[in-house]
């Protein structure tokens, strides 16, 4: 077992100036995938890799690789990772931490003279985020083989580009990557995005396993009729409706033995007048859950609800599938050995699940996967407000650190 | 008693003619009050009364009366009418219907030679939708007392219009008219706008009250996080909680022994993104009574669920008030008078409450006033399908000659 320890303060100013990068006018920080913002924040990226003699490449779809060869070896490289695009008001950890995190355990390594018995790389993966580009984990998606380059190239985005010319715009449309090779394995550390590890005092978390997600966007064709002339018994009111679902979602999940997760977090009511019933309520559902039988079950079960629903209220109800992604389990060796590195510096952790869609879920496809989590505080994410205590920053680099040297270190080979 | 009936084909003719002023470019209906598009139905309804030889008066807010002097009678006059401003894609018939009908029955008992007690005259109250100009019934309202002329003209549009500029505008801004006098009763015939008469296949509604109107716009402040990674029992969903507002209101109207009815018509979640807990919900909730007991009953019962969630969901949860009126009950013997014609013309008809506003409530402060109802197809008002038949229409409009006949014939000395 090596001592080696990242040098805390580089990540953590790495951290704050690469989240000075892609501010608007207002301060609000701003990397949708792809955008000129993004592009200085790539070249930012490519730089860092450049001064820590890391080979970069760039692949079809824009993921950026910084490549330390193993002295004399052609192994299968171990991959750390995130992505450095991010949502409209972003904070400056989510994504950014797992990327600048894996530099800085590289660099770490290189300092103390450590020799891997296989390659490191980190990869900043493009559009994890799909705000600008629809689906989200789309450079990590396309890099597992889950997604055609050719279609993913040609995705249109909220603005109307098409993210192949985009990526060529800011000069990061780069060559298919033979030489890279199927990675050893995957760990990807993140901020928790969720109030889990704050509230339980936890430092480290081994996420053992991802939610599975069920989106959906659902329509209820009622009858719009005045609110003060129509009694109740002649009435079919689409916003009741829509309501009488949301609270049927929330009592499922409240009540589950799983910890699945319901949350109808958009609606829009049609005429949408304070004086008449609603005609029309769309809404979308965000149903979430670690086991695919669980989550196959509040799926059909709503789709029940929503059957009888029809007939009680009168009401024509029409879904529309928008994402579905079943759960994915992480390998156990990685978790063991995030568990037993965190334990040997001291750091509490727990075994958890992610209820977030990230990289790593992805790339699973491909090779054994992780994830580390360390906290956030009060759960926020996705908002300036997004922050995680620099000891816990530091903690999660170190434990991300240990498993790295485990992995390829020669003192034990750990075979999958 | 009278056999006098209208002129069937003059009214529908009258009420398709109208129907065609004010249609924009797409041949939507729209006059909001003091507009253009009114200023032409305002003439066009001025030009038939001088052309029925009636006295055109308008007053201060452009209220606009057509009279029928007895001869030799100074006493207070019987007074019909409705009004002729729409909102926008309007139908042809909600308040036309009651103003062209007034006018029929004048130039119908002319024709006949009838000789009234008292005079008898039609008005079209100004801005009764409140589309353009808060509050509705405003025309009525003034004319009442209840809201003072200088208040009045000095309303705001929601174009930033000021209504007075706008009455002067369009020749509209009249004088004090201190010679009509308190009328002697009001009676306003009008679409329905509801279901209730044609799914009874009922002719004649005679309207006995009005329900009490409360409108109040509730906001749920919640927490926004993130929705698949916030566990069911740490969340504050905004929207959640305005979910359960929206069906123990329904649950409410619909269990209660009254004709409650509740309605939540328009809500906005915030963020309102697919993957977040909604931080705030805003929406608005209209209750209608006809007993003011009962609406103090479920405005008390609401408040008291507000607080209750506010503990178990830890929510903070505002209202702010934006109408409240409390219920009309109309003159008994009107409505005696209302069956007793429809009756002596072979028509069905019942007693029933207005659940709409309309200018009657507000003259009721005045005099003895109640309203006759003709059924709405489908309930449906506000809208281009808005449509009564024909038959109906001149039902109505006969009933409504009975009635005028009774209130200032010579044969029957009505006394209130």
């Amino acid at each position: 077992m090596t001592n080696i320890s990242i040098n805390s303060e580089r990540l953590l100013g790495r951290i704050h100036m690469l989240g000075q990068i892609g501010r608007d006018a207002e301060g609000k920080l701003i990397r949708l995938a792809a955008s000129s913002a993004e592009k200085n924040a790539r070249d930012h990226l490519v730089e860092l890799f450049r001064q820590a003699e890391l080979q970069v490449a760039v692949d079809q779809i824009g993921n950026i690789f910084g490549i330390w060869p193993a002295d004399g070896q052609t192994a299968n490289p171990v991959l750390l990772g995130s992505h450095i695009d991010t949502v409209i008001d972003a904070g400056i950890y989510d994504g950014s931490y797992g990327v600048l995190a894996g530099l800085e355990i590289i660099e770490s390594l290189k300092a103390a003279n450590f020799i891997p018995h296989r390659p490191v790389a980190v990869v900043a993966f493009t559009n994890e985020e799909g705000v600008r580009y629809m689906p989200d984990m789309m450079g990590s998606l396309v890099f597992a083989g889950g997604f055609s380059i050719e279609e993913a190239l040609a995705t249109v985005g909220t603005d109307g580009s098409i993210l192949g010319e985009a990526l060529k715009q800011i000069g990061y449309a780069g060559s298919p990557l033979p030489e890279l090779g199927n990675p050893f394995a995957y760990i990807e550390l993140h901020i928790e995005q969720g109030p889990v590890l704050e509230g339980a005092g936890i430092t480290i978390g081994a996420v053992q396993n991802l939610q599975g997600i069920s989106w959906q966007q659902i329509t209820i064709e009622g009858v719009a009729n005045h609110a003060g002339t129509t009694p109740m018994a002649m009435r079919r009111d689409a916003g009741y409706v829509a309501a009488r679902i949301n609270t049927f979602l929330h009592d499922w999940a409240t009540g589950s033995e799983t910890p699945t997760v319901a949350t109808v977090g958009s609606i829009r009511f049609e005429p949408n007048a304070i004086n008449v019933i609603p005609s029309r309520a769309t809404f979308t559902v965000d149903l979430r859950d670690p086991g695919e039988e669980r989550l196959k079950l509040i799926e059909n079960d709503l789709s029940d609800f929503l059957k009888a629903l029809e007939k009680t209220e009168q009401v024509a109800i029409s879904t529309k599938r928008l994402a579905r992604f079943e759960p994915v389990v992480f390998d156990r060796q990685i978790v063991e050995l995030v568990e037993q590195a965190a334990s040997k510096r001291g750091l509490s952790s727990i075994r958890m699940t992610s209820g977030a869609g990230h990289d790593a879920q992805m790339v699973a496809r491909l090779c054994p996967a992780a994830m580390i989590f360390v906290p956030s505080h009060g759960g926020v994410s996705h908002s300036p407000r997004e922050y995680t205590p620099a000891a816990d920053l530091i903690a999660g680099a170190n434990v991300l650190l240990d498993v790295v040297v485990k992995l390829c270190g020669r003192e034990q080979e750990i075979t999958f």
